[in-house]
C-alpha cells in the first residue's frame, strides 16, 4: 500500500507538471474527462467497446477520433473490436461496409440522411445494447462521430438517442485570404497555416488538426488562397503542394479549392489575352483544369474575384461576369467541379452609390450562368461592416444559386483583440426577409436552395485562422469559426445554442461559468456596433489597415474608399440618403422592404443612417435627439465592454488561469480601443453637429487633433 | 487498496493522453524525470528542500526554475523553505541577501566568480549537507541554478561539487534580423517572435520562455531589430513596446539593444542631415538616447550597420566609421550603454576583392573608437559562407575591441531544413591562429580580450529563432542556439561536449542514442561544405534568396554579388587568386598566416580555391586531380547526408516518434537538396573543365539546363 501510494503521489505530481498547456490549441476538441459523475457513469456504461467495420481512411479517422475522444472524456481506454463481445456497444458505420449496421435495418431512416448526414440512435439486438452512428457514407459516419462526442462533451443524455442530422447547405467552405508568402490579408492570428516552402515534403500536424476541427463542425471545403490571387499557385510546382494538402485533408471530407486569377493565361500560360470567349483561353483553362485534377482528383473548383478592386476579369475584354464564370465552369464541369464567382465588385469608375453596384451588374445576368456556378454574395452590400442590412441581391436572382459570404476574420470588428461573437450578426442576415416570394422569403431560404429550388447551394466564411498557437488570435475567435460551421450545417440553430455548445466544449460545463459568459457573448456584437458604427453608420474606419476609427478619411483617389462618402455628416445632419431623394438604393429591395427602409418612420433604427440623412435634432425612438442618441450609443458601447470585463473577472478560477488571463488582457485592449472609437467619432462628428456631449457622459480623453494624429504602423493583415 | 488502484489506473490513462506533445517547444529544458535509478535517488536525497533567501525578481525566477526543474527531474515536489529544516539542502543565493550563503564563508572563492559567475559546491555545516549555488549577484545565482539543473538533466554526479564558472566574454548577444512587420530577414523558422502590434499590452508566454532559454545558456543581450534598420523603432510608440519586452526579459538578465538607423535624425527627427559631426545631429542622438533610457533604464545600446549594402552611414557625409560610432557612443555613454558597430561593409563601388574591404576601411581607424565601442566582425571576410578562413581583422586592431559575429540562422547552410551542427564551424574560427603576437594568438583571444587586454568584450549570434512551435524550424537548429550561448560563455568547450550536453537534455541520456547522433552532428557541417562549397569555393548560391545552388549567377548590377566573381572558373581551372598575382588579400593576414595561405603547397586544402586559382589537373592531397577531387567531394557530401539518414533511422524508438519523424522528413529534404547542389555545381563546372565525372560516381539526375531553370518562388527569409 505504501509503495502504491508513493507511485500515486508521484503520478499526481507528474500529472500536474505535465498537464496540457491550456493555450487554446485544442479548440473545442479538448476531450477532458466528464465532470458530472452520473453522466460519466452512464457514458462509460454505454461505450463498453467501439466497433467500426470497414477500413477507408475516413472510417479510420472516425475510429481514431472516437478512441481519442472517449479515452479523454471517459478517463479510460475503450477497446475497439471487430465483433460484439460486450453488452453495451458503440457501433459506427454504413450498411455497405458494416454488417452490424446492415443488420440493424436502418434503410428507411437512412434515406433521410442523404450523402453527408447521419443517424444517432440507441437500440437493442440479440440482447445487446447499441449506441449507433449510422450513415450512407463514410463522411456521414465521421460527422456522426463528432456529433456523439459533442453530446458527451456537453454532458447530454445519450440513453435514448433518435436523431437524424443532415446539412441544409451543400458546400460549406472556408475562404483563406492567404498569400503565397504566408502573409494573410485581413489575418490577425499570425501567418498562413500553409507552409508552401516545405510542401509537399513536410506535412505539419496542424494541417491534420485543422481538418479535424473543420470536420467536427461539418465544413467540407477550403479555398487555400487569397481572392486577390496569384497565378503561380496554378503552376506544377505549387499544384504538387496543393495535392499534398488535399491528401492530408481528404479523410476528413475537406475538399480543396483554389482562387483563379483571371489573367493567369497571360501570366503563366504565355497567351496574349485572357478573354473568356477566346478559344485559346478556353482551351488553356480546360487543359489547366485537367492538369489540376491530375494532381487532385476531387478538386473542388475555383473561387474568383474578378473586375473588383483592380483584379482582372472578363470586363477587361468587354465581356460580362457570366462569360467569365461560364468559361471556368466549363473547364471544371467534366470533373464535377464548381465555380464560386464573387459578386463583390465595383467598377474602377466611381458609382453614385457603391452599395448598388453588385446588384446592378449581376441582376441582369440572372439565368445566364452555368449549372455549376454559384454567385458568392457578401452578407451586405458594402463590405463586412459591423452592421449592414442584407444584400439586395438575395432573393433577386431566382435562376442563379447565390452563395453566402460571411467574414469570420474581424477586419472591421476590432481585428485580433476584440471579443465579438458573430452568430447574432450572421443570423440577422440569414433571417432577414427579402419578401422575394412574399413574407417568409428569408435570405437563408435563398441560400439553402428552398426558395427557388436550387440543389447547388453554398456558404463561405472568410477564415480567421492562422499560425497563432490558439489558431484565431483571440480565444473567443474560435467561437466564430465554430459558429460558421454549425450555421453552415444548420442555419436554424440559435446563437444561444451554439454559444452554449462552444463554451461547454471549449471551457467548462460549469453553469456558473456558462450563464454569464454566454450572455456576454450574445451581447458582444451589439456592443461593438455601438462604439464603432451605431444607428447604421458604416465605413468610418482607419485608412487601408481598417484598424481604429477614421471618420475623417477623405480626399483619397476614389471617393467610395473614404469615410466622408459614407457618413455624409454636415451641419444639418448625418447619414447616406439612399431613398429616392438620394441614391435610391432602397429600390433594389423588394417593395415591402424598400418601403420600410425608405420611410424614416419605419426604417429599423439600426439602419437609420444607412438609408437616411437625418437632422441632428431628429427625435429617435428613445426620445433623444439624433446627436444625443449618437453620444449615448457610443458611450453605451464603451460601458458594454466594461461590463464584459466585469463579467469575465468574476469567472476567474472557473477556467484555467492561462486562458483567463489571455482573455482578460485582450478585454483591456478592447476597452482602450472602444474609448478610442467613441472619443474620436464623437469629437469628429461634433465638428458638424456643434452640439455638446451630454453632461452625464464620460468626456473624451484627448482632443480630436490627437486622435487624427494617431497613425498606427505595421498593423497586421495587409 | 482497490480504490487507490482504480485511481492509479485512471491517472495512468490521463497521464498517457495528457503527456506533453514532444513538439520541441521545451527546447533543452524538458526536465523529464531522471531515468537512472541510482542517480535519481542521489538527486532526491541531495535536494531535500530548496532555500533561496532574498526576493529580487531574478532570485524569484531562479527559485521558480529550480522548483519546476526539480519537480520534473526528480518526479516529486521539492519544498521551498526560508530556513533549514532538513538534512540535505539545496541553497542558492548571494552573501548580501542570503544569511545562509554568508555563513558559508565563500568570499575568497566568490572573488573568482565576478559579476556573472557562480560557484557550485557541496559542503556541510552544523551537521547539515548543503548543495550550494553561490554568486556575487542575483544573475550569477540564476546562471548557477541552470548549471545545476543541467548536471541533473545530463545525469552527472553532484555528490562532490566544487566548481567556479565565469563567462569569458562580457556581452553575449543575439542579433535578431526581425522587421517591424514580423518578417525575419534570413529567418527560416516562421516569423518574428515580437508581436509589435500587441505590445506593450500583451506579453506572450513565449517572451518569458525565450528569456529563460537564453538565461539557461548565459546569453545576456538581445538586439530586437534588423541591422537593416527602421527608424520607427526609436519613436515613442515603439519604445513603449521595447520597454515591455525589456521588462519581461529583465529578471533573466537579458538586456535589450536596438539597431540604430543612421539616418534616423532625418527620418524621424526632422533634421536635414545625419552628419555625425553636426552638433544638431549629436544633440538629437543624445536626446533620443536619454529618451530611450527613460523607457528602458538598463538599455544595452545600439547595433549599427552603416555604409553597407545601401544602408546610410557617416561616409554619406564624408566622415568615417569612427566618427559615426563615436557619436552614438557619446550619446549612450552616460547611461553605461555601448555601441556595436559592424565591420560588414563594402562600398557601393566594386572593390577589386570584396574580401579585403572591411580590413581596408577599419584597420586605419584602430585607436580612434571610443571606449564603449565594439567593432563587430563576421567570422570570415565575405559573408557567413559554409566555410571561410578567419577574418583578417582579427588580431589586426590592437587598440579596438573586436566583437565576433557568428550566424546561427542557416542563410547559406541549407536554411530551414538542413541538419547542420555549427559548433565545429564556430570553433574553427575561434581557434584559428592570427599570429598577431606570435603563435597562439588565436581569434578567441582577441575576442575574449586576453590578447590585447581589453575589458570590453563581446560576441554576437544572428538568431535562428522564430514563431515555429519548435523555435528554430529544424529540431536540430536548437543545438546551434544552444551552442552559441555555451561558446559565448566558454569558448574552450569542445564541440563534442556541447553536442552531448544538448542531446542529453533535448532527447535522452540513452548512450545508444547519444553516441551515433553526436557523431552525426559532429560531421554534419563538413558534409554540407562538401556538397555545397568544397575546397574553399564560396558564394555560389542562388540569387537573392540564397536557396540552392547558383554557380552560374552573373551579370548582376554589381559583380561582387555574382557567383562567377568568386569561383572564377575557366578552361584552365577554378578559384579566386588572392595571392600577390591576384587580389593579394593574403597580405592582410600576419606574415606566418599570409605565407601559409599564399603558397599552393601549404594552404590548407579546405581554403584552396579561396586563395588560389588552380588548374583542373592540379594534383591535390588525395592524389586526384582537382577536377576529380571536386567530383568526389561533392559526391561524398551527398553520401554523408545518406549516412546521416541511416544513422537517424536506426535510433527510431529511442526518441519520441513526433520529433523522430520531423527530423527524418527534414533529412529526406536535405538529401534531395544535396543532390541538387552536387548535380548543379558539377554540371556547371564541367562546362569549364571539359572533363568527365568519374565513372564510379552517381550521375547527375538532370541536365544543367534543368537546374538553371529552377526558380524557387517565395523562399522564406527575404
Amino acid at each position: 500500500m505504501k509503495k502504491i501510494c508513493t507511485v500515486f503521489v508521484l503520478l499526481m505530481i507528474l500529472l500536474g507538471s505535465h498537464a496540457f498547456a491550456e493555450d487554446g490549441y485544442r479548440l473545442w476538441q479538448r476531450y477532458e474527462q466528464v465532470q458530472d459523475a452520473s453522466k460519466l457513469q452512464a457514458y462509460r456504461k454505454a461505450a463498453g467497446e467501439i466497433i467500426i467495420q470497414g477500413n477507408s481512411p475516413t472510417l479510420k479517422v472516425a475510429q481514431q477520433e472516437l478512441e481519442m475522444g472517449l479515452n479523454g472524456l471517459l478517463g479510460q481506454a475503450v477497446p475497439t473490436t471487430q465483433q460484439p463481445t460486450q453488452q453495451n456497444i458503440l457501433v459506427a458505420g454504413t450498411p455497405s461496409t458494416s454488417a452490424l449496421i446492415k443488420e440493424l435495418n436502418l434503410s428507411d431512416k437512412l434515406k433521410a440522411a442523404g450523402d453527408e448526414g447521419y443517424l444517432l440512435l440507441t437500440t437493442t439486438k440479440n440482447g445487446r445494447n447499441y449506441t449507433v452512428i449510422a450513415a450512407n457514407t463514410d463522411i456521414g459516419v465521421l460527422y456522426g462521430s463528432f456529433h456523439l462526442l459533442r453530446l458527451l462533451q456537453t454532458e447530454q443524455d445519450i440513453a435514448k438517442l433518435s436523431l437524424t442530422s443532415t446539412p441544409k447547405i451543400k458546400h460549406r467552405v472556408l475562404n483563406h485570404w492567404d498569400n503565397l508568402d504566408r502573409t494573410v490579408e485581413r489575418g490577425y492570428s499570425g501567418f498562413s497555416l500553409w507552409n508552401w516552402h516545405l510542401l509537399p515534403d513536410y506535412i505539419d500536424q496542424r494541417y491534420i488538426d485543422y481538418a479535424r476541427a473543420n470536420a467536427s463542425i461539418g465544413i467540407n471545403g477550403t479555398v487555400l488562397t487569397n481572392v486577390n490571387a496569384n497565378a503561380l499557385v496554378l503552376t506544377p510546382d505549387y499544384l504538387k503542394k496543393v495535392a499534398a494538402l488535399a491528401d492530408a485533408f481528404r479523410p476528413y471530407g475537406l475538399k480543396v479549392y483554389l482562387t483563379a486569377r483571371f489573367s493567369a493565361p497571360i501570366e503563366i500560360g504565355g497567351l496574349k489575352t485572357a478573354d473568356p470567349l477566346d478559344p485559346q483561353v478556353q482551351a488553356w483553362w480546360k487543359q489547366k483544369s485537367d492538369e489540376i485534377y491530375g494532381y487532385v482528383p476531387d478538386f473542388g473548383g475555383f473561387l474568383v474575384k474578378a473586375n473588383s478592386e483592380g483584379q482582372p476579369g472578363p470586363q477587361n475584354y468587354g465581356r460580362n461576369h457570366a462569360d467569365g464564370a461560364n468559361m471556368l465552369a466549363d473547364a471544371v464541369a467534366a470533373h464535377g467541379g464548381i465555380v464560386m464567382w464573387r459578386a463583390f465588385v465595383y467598377d474602377d469608375k466611381e458609382p453614385d452609390d457603391r452599395a448598388k453596384q453588385a446588384y446592378n451588374e449581376f441582376k441582369p445576368l440572372d439565368g445566364q450562368f452555368r449549372d455549376n456556378v454559384l454567385v458568392q454574395v457578401k452578407n451586405g452590400p458594402i463590405d463586412f461592416q459591423p452592421r449592414e442590412p442584407f444584400h439586395p441581391m438575395f432573393g433577386a436572382m431566382p435562376k442563379t444559386p447565390l452563395m453566402m459570404e460571411f467574414q469570420i476574420t474581424q477586419e472591421y470588428l476590432g481585428q485580433g483583440t476584440t471579443l465579438a461573437y458573430l452568430s447574432p450578426m450572421y443570423k440577422e442576415t440569414l433571417e432577414s426577409d427579402t419578401y422575394a416570394k412574399g413574407k417568409g422569403s428569408t435570405v437563408a431560404k435563398d441560400i439553402d436552395g428552398t426558395l427557388y429550388k436550387h440543389t447547388l447551394t453554398g456558404i463561405a466564411g472568410v477564415a480567421n485562422i492562422g499560425t497563432d498557437r490558439n489558431w484565431t488570435g483571440h480565444q473567443f475567435g474560435q467561437a466564430n469559426w465554430y459558429t460558421f460551421g454549425r450555421l453552415a450545417w444548420d442555419h436554424t440553430l440559435s446563437s444561444e445554442e451554439i454559444a452554449e455548445e462552444w463554451l461547454r466544449m471549449t471551457f467548462t460545463n460549469n453553469s456558473q461559468f456558462i450563464a454569464p459568459v454566454k450572455s456576454m457573448m450574445l451581447g458582444s456584437h451589439e456592443t461593438i456596433v455601438n462604439y464603432m458604427t451605431p444607428l447604421g453608420l458604416h465605413h468610418i474606419m482607419g485608412w487601408s489597415h481598417h484598424y481604429g476609427p477614421g471618420p475623417w478619411i477623405k480626399d483619397k483617389h476614389r471617393a467610395d474608399w473614404t469615410s466622408v462618402y459614407y457618413h455624409r455628416a454636415d451641419e444639418k445632419g448625418i447619414g447616406f440618403d439612399r431613398t429616392k431623394t438620394g441614391s435610391n438604393a432602397v429600390s433594389q429591395y423588394f417593395p415591402p422592404v424598400a418601403k420600410q427602409f425608405a420611410n424614416l418612420k419605419t426604417v429599423p433604427e439600426k439602419y437609420l443612417l444607412w438609408f437616411h440623412h437625418v437632422d441632428w435634432d431628429y427625435k429617435v425612438n428613445s426620445g433623444r435627439t439624433l446627436w444625443n442618441e449618437l453620444c449615448y450609443r457610443y458611450s453605451s458601447g464603451v460601458d458594454g465592454v466594461r461590463q464584459m470585463q466585469q463579467t469575465w473577472d468574476k469567472v476567474q478560477g472557473q477556467v484555467d488561469e492561462e486562458r483567463f488571463q489571455h482573455v482578460k488582457t485582450f478585454l483591456a485592449i478592447q476597452e482602450k480601443e472602444a474609448k478610442w472609437w467613441r472619443d474620436a467619432c464623437l469629437l469628429y462628428f461634433q465638428t458638424f453637429s456643434k452640439r455638446p456631449i451630454p453632461q452625464d457622459l464620460e468626456k473624451p480623453a484627448h482632443t480630436l487633433e490627437h486622435y487624427m494624429s494617431l497613425d498606427p504602423k505595421f498593423v497586421p493583415g495587409i
